[in-house]
C-alpha cells in the first residue's frame, strides 16, 4: 500500500459528500484541530473529538504522508454562549474561583493533557495557544480593516459579514444564509456597536473588569474567539491547507467565521477538506449536568457513577469509540461498554494467541484479500467500525489455526501478525492491556497458597506447608500467621 | 506547627546567608523557577532543580502557605552561550531538523512534562512562555527606553548597564563588579551596535534567516531572553516578591539582568529571598556528550547505559536526590544509586510495617520530639538529608515495636503514622512503589505453583495436580501443557 495510490477518499463537510484526498503539497499534509476552550475539565464529547482525529493522524502517518497536525489550546477570547458579549470562561472562572486567568488555564490545561494521555493519543505537532499570537492575531485584523472588510466601534473590531457576501458566500460551510441570520439573530443590548447583528468580533475592547487584556492599536483589549484559529492555521499551515477538523457544533459561527476570516485576510479558500465529528449520548440522551445525566472521563475510568457497575480502562473505552464511526451519533451506556470490553479482550487474547502460533507448509486462508479489505475500510473515510469487523475475522482464524483448523505459510503468517498488530496499535492506538477488574491475580494466587497451605497443616502435611512458605519467600513473599489468620507481605 | 511561627529560614544568595523567611504578603507565597529552553531533552542537571523547587513548592504548601508557583518556558529568544549574538537555540534546531520552530517547541515541552511527571513533580500554577507575552515584553522594553536605561541602534534595543550603575549596583546578585566585567569581556564582532560589551539585549532585530519573529515599534524583531522573566514573574506575581529560584549556572547573567530590568521598569527590588540550586556531576566528573560521561533521565529509569548495571525507579531517583541537600553538588554514580535504593526500599517496608503495627497503653518513643526535629531540618534551609536520617530513626522504632522492644499509643502511632506518611510522600514528593527488579512477583509464584504440580505429577498425586490446574483458573491463569513444559497465560 502507497500514498502514491490515492485510495483515500475522506467525507468533506464543504461539499456534503467523499472525496479522494488529493493534499496540496504531495507527501505532505497539513491538519488543524480545533482544541479545548481551557476553562473546565475536558469533557467526553470532546474527548471523542479529539481521540478521532489522533485515529485519522496515525493513518494518515501510517499512509506515508509527512503530517503537521496542529491542535490549539484557547486561553483568551472565548465568551460564552460563543456570542460577542457574553462574559469571557476563563475570566469567569478566575473571577469565581479567585485566581489568576494563567491559574485557570495551567490547570485545566494539565487535566486536558492528562486525559489525552491515558487514551493513548500522540500529542500534536504544534499546540498553539491564543495568547502566543496576539501580535499576530491584531495583524490579521489590522490586515482585514485594511482591505474594508471591517469597521471600528469605539475600540473594538467587527467584521462586516455583509460587505464580504457580496463578493463571497458566507454560509458556504453551514448551509445558512444571510437573510435567514439577520432575521433570526436577537438583538442583545451589547450588541448595538455592530451594523447588523451578524457581524463577529476580530478585537474587542476591554471593560475595566476583563481580566485578560493587551494594548492595541485600538486601545486595550482581547481577540475574538474565530480569529485565533485563522491566524494560527495560517502561520503553521499556510494560506491553503488540507484539513480542518472539529466538533461538528463548531460548524456554525466559528468554522463559517474561520473561512470568512482567512478569504478576507489573504484572498484564498483555506481549507480543502473539513472534516467533522459527530456527538455523543449518554443512555439515549443529551448529556446534562443538570439533569445527572452526565459522565466524565475520571468517572468512566474510576466507576465512581451510578451510572455504570465498574470502571473501564481508557483503552477499552476508546475501542468503544472505534465501534462506532467517526461522524456517527455514539450513545455511551453501561452494557454497551460492558459488551465492548468484552470484545475488547477477546481482541487482545486473539492477538496474544496468533503470535504462539505455528507456520505451516500451506496457506488455508487468503490474507492478502483480507488486509485489503482492512484497507479499503479505513480509506473509506476512516470506517473504523468495519475495519474492527475485519480484526474479529482475523481472530476467528487464529482460533482455528489453533484448533488446526486451518493454516498459514511462514511469510503469510508474518504478514497477519504484523498487519493485525500495526492495525490494532499503530492505528487504532488501543494498548495492550488486560482490562477485567480481577487484576489482582498476584492476591488470588497467593491466596490460593495460602489455603493449600491451610490443607496441609491439617492433613499434618508439615513438608508441604513448609515448602510452600518457603518458596514464597524465594520469590519475594513473606507469609504472616496471626490470630485472624494468615497474611501475606511482598518484599 | 503553623506559619504564625515563622521558623523557616532560607538561604538568600542575594546576602550570602541564611534569613528567616517573611513573605510579603502574610500567608501568601509568590515563587518563580526559571523553567526550561525547549529545544533538547531535559538533562538531568535541570530535572534537579526542577525536583528540588517542587519540594520547596510542597513543603511551603504543607505550612499552610497559599503559594503561587510561576516556572515559565523558553520558547524563543535563548541565543547560544546566553549570549547577544548566537543563533537562537529554538531557531537553530529547527533550520538542522528541518522543522517549524513551534515543532521543536512542543516536541521537547512534551518530554519535559513527560519526564517531571514520572518524577512525581506537582505541576506549577501557572506555566507562561516567552512567545505568549511579546506584546507585554515590547511594553516593558518601551518602558526602559523611555526611562532612559536603554538605547535603540538599528532596530534592537540594548540595556545600558553603565548609565544603570549609577544609581544601582549591577552586580549585587553574582557579586561581579562592572570595571572587571568591562576588561573581561571579549568584543565581539556582532556586539558593534553596544556602546559597551556588558549591555544587553531587550530586543533584537530579526535577520533575514531568523525564524521566530514578531512586529514591534522597531521593526521586526524578537525578545531578548533575559526580559521574558522579568515581564512574565511581574505580570504574575506583582512588582516584589518572595522567591525566585534557578540553577545556579543563572545567577549570572539571567539573573542579574532581570534585576536590573525590573528595578529599571519598576523602581523597586523585585525579589526578596533568592535561591539557587546546585550542580549534578556524574563518576565524579563535569557531565559532557564529547567524553560520554554523560546519563539522561531516559537511559537512567531504563538502565540502557554501560555507565549503570540497571534502571532505576523514577521515585528512587528522586530519593537519591533528596538524600542530598539542594545547595550541595550531587554525584550520580552507579553505586551510589544502588545504595539509596535499597534505603528507599527499606523506607516504604518500614512505612508498610509501621501501619500495621498496634497500640499498646504505654509509649516508650517520645514521638514530639521526633516530630520537632524533622520539621526542625526542613524549617533549617529546607535539609532534606537530615530529614531523611530522621525518618530512617523512625523506621528503627517500627522494627522495635514490630519485635516488642517498643510501644506506642494510639494516639501517638496516629501521629506517628500520619507525620512519616506526610513527610515521605506529600513533602518529599515520593511514591510508594517497589523498586527491586524482581517486580514479576506473579510469575514467579506461578511458576513456583507449575513445579508443585510438576512433582504432584511425578508422585502420581492427580488430584493435587488437578486442584492446582483448577484453582489457577479460577483466578483467571491458565496453565498450558506443551513439549517445551508448561507455560501458562493470564486471562
Amino acid at each position: 500500500m502507497s500514498i502514491k495510490e490515492n485510495n483515500l477518499s475522506v467525507y468533506n463537510t464543504l461539499v456534503g459528500k467523499k472525496e479522494t484526498f488529493i493534499p496540496v503539497v504531495e507527501d505532505h499534509v497539513g491538519m488543524y484541530v480545533c482544541g479545548p476552550t481551557v476553562y473546565s475539565n475536558v469533557h467526553l464529547g470532546n474527548a471523542r473529538t479529539f481521540i478521532s482525529f489522533d485515529m485519522i493522524y496515525r493513518y494518515l502517518q501510517h499512509l506515508g504522508y509527512k503530517v503537521r497536525y496542529v491542535r490549539n489550546i484557547t486561553d483568551a477570547g472565548h465568551l460564552e454562549d460563543d456570542s460577542d458579549d457574553g462574559e469571557d470562561k476563563i475570566s469567569k472562572k478566575a473571577r469565581l474561583e479567585k485566581l489568576e486567568p494563567m491559574q485557570i488555564v495551567q490547570h485545566y490545561t494539565v487535566d486536558f493533557h492528562n486525559v489525552l494521555r491515558l487514551f493513548n493519543n500522540l500529542p500534536p505537532d504544534i499546540e498553539p495557544t491564543a495568547t502566543g499570537h496576539i501580535v499576530e492575531q491584531i495583524k490579521m485584523a489590522r490586515t482585514i480593516l485594511d482591505k474594508g472588510l471591517a469597521y471600528e466601534v469605539d475600540g473594538s473590531i467587527y467584521f462586516d459579514v455583509e460587505k464580504y457576501n457580496k463578493d463571497n458566500n458566507y454560509g458556504e460551510l453551514s448551509g445558512r444564509n444571510i437573510e435567514e441570520l439577520q432575521s433570526n439573530t436577537r438583538t442583545l443590548d451589547g450588541q448595538k456597536d455592530k451594523k447588523s447583528p451578524q457581524d463577529f468580533a476580530l478585537w474587542k475592547k476591554a471593560s475595566s473588569s476583563h481580566l485578560q487584556h493587551w494594548e492595541s492599536p485600538w486601545g486595550e483589549g482581547f481577540p475574538g474567539w474565530h480569529l485565533e484559529c485563522s491566524v494560527m492555521s495560517t502561520k503553521y499551515l499556510g494560506e491553503q491547507f488540507d484539513i480542518h477538523g472539529g466538533g461538528m457544533d463548531l460548524k456554525f459561527p466559528h468554522h463559517e467565521c474561520e473561512i470568512a476570516q482567512n478569504k478576507a485576510a489573504n484572498g484564498k479558500d483555506p481549507v480543502k477538506y473539513w472534516l467533522h465529528t459527530n456527538m455523543l449520548t449518554l443512555n439515549g440522551k443529551r448529556m446534562s449536568k443538570s439533569t445527572g445525566n452526565t459522565l466524565n472521563p475520571d468517572e468512566l475510568f474510576s466507576g465512581d457513577t451510578p451510572l455504570l457497575d465498574k470502571g473501564f480502562h481508557p483503552s477499552a473505552v476508546r475501542f468503544f469509540m472505534m465501534q462506532a464511526h467517526y461522524r456517527s451519533m455514539l450513545d455511551f451506556s453501561n452494557d454497551a461498554l460492558l459488551a465492548s470490553e468484552k470484545g475488547y479482550q477477546r481482541l487482545m487474547n486473539g492477538i496474544a494467541l496468533l503470535s504462539s502460533l505455528e507456520a505451516k507448509k500451506e496457506s488455508t486462508f487468503d490474507v492478502d484479500t483480507w488486509l485489503k479489505k482492512c484497507y479499503t475500510a479505513m480509506d473509506d473515510d476512516f470506517n473504523t467500525p468495519i475495519l474492527i469487523s475485519h480484526l474479529f475475522d482475523a481472530i476467528k482464524i487464529a482460533n482455528q489455526i489453533s484448533d488446526n483448523k486451518a493454516s498459514l505459510t511462514k511469510q503469510d503468517l508474518d504478514l497477519f501478525v504484523n498487519s493485525l498488530n500495526s492495525f490494532v496499535f499503530e492505528i487504532l492506538g488501543l494498548e495492550d492491556v488486560i482490562v477485567d477488574n480481577n487484576s489482582d491475580k498476584l492476591s488470588g494466587v497467593v491466596d490460593m497458597l495460602i489455603q493449600m497451605r491451610k490443607d496441609a497443616r491439617d492433613n499434618k502435611n508439615w513438608a508441604l506447608s513448609d515448602e510452600i512458605r518457603d518458596k514464597l519467600k524465594e520469590v519475594g513473599i513473606q507469609l504472616k500467621d496471626g490470630k485472624e489468620g494468615t497474611t501475606f507481605s511482598v518484599n
